[in-house]
């Protein structure tokens, strides 16, 4: 047996990535598909700071379902791929504790290094 | 008649930005979709300078222009749409002036206000 690591292509990570989140395991995927050091780029005119680290994005995917009232349904769109590259649009109709109720859209651009995601990048 | 202008719309910007660039007009598509103060953001690691203004875009695509030796085709998705955002990817075949045949990918996101094109941001 080859001790060499075959790593999944972008196409393979992006695909993977769209179909844990349809199924709404947003941890799970962050688990598998994060890089250790993966960067978390929120917009510049975003409420959050941007993190490094899977457990952070990981504590912040957490701290966030805990904020969520009602889960009212989301679409994830087909992946687009370049390179080491790859965007996917995100809708999200969710009624938030104290908030009410939030229709939600962004692209995210992913960057993948190794098999895993090294950076993911929100625009909204 | 009203003097009201109907901006065009996310998608109608993104979908007439991909009709044109697919002919090969990407100056045309520049000139009619472009805002004045528009900012081209380059990726961090690249070796062009972020660029802002409407002219200086169409400045640095003539300049591309000329550096093209033989330009054998390219390939532009469909956006993905998500509010005033909106990404495609973009593949280029081209042979560029001294440097030989390249094949070029990449993701470009867009910010639409007012129905036209305030921010490009390139990745690859």
């Amino acid at each position: 047996m080859s001790t060499e690591t075959k790593h999944r292509s972008t196409a393979e990570v992006a695909n993977r990535l769209v179909e844990l989140c349809r199924q709404g395991k947003i941890i799970d995927a962050q688990k598998e598909l994060f890089a250790d050091d993966v960067h978390c780029i929120e917009p510049a005119n975003g409420h959050s700071p941007t993190i490094t680290g899977k457990q952070a994005a990981i504590a912040k995917s957490e701290q966030f379902a805990t904020m969520i009232e009602e889960f009212h349904g989301e679409e994830i769109s087909e992946p687009v791929i370049a390179g080491n590259w790859f965007s996917i649009s995100w809708f999200m109709d969710v009624t938030m504790k104290g908030q009410g109720r939030q229709k939600m859209g962004e692209i995210v651009v992913y960057n993948v290094e190794n098999g895993h995601i090294i950076s993911e990048q929100y625009f909204f």
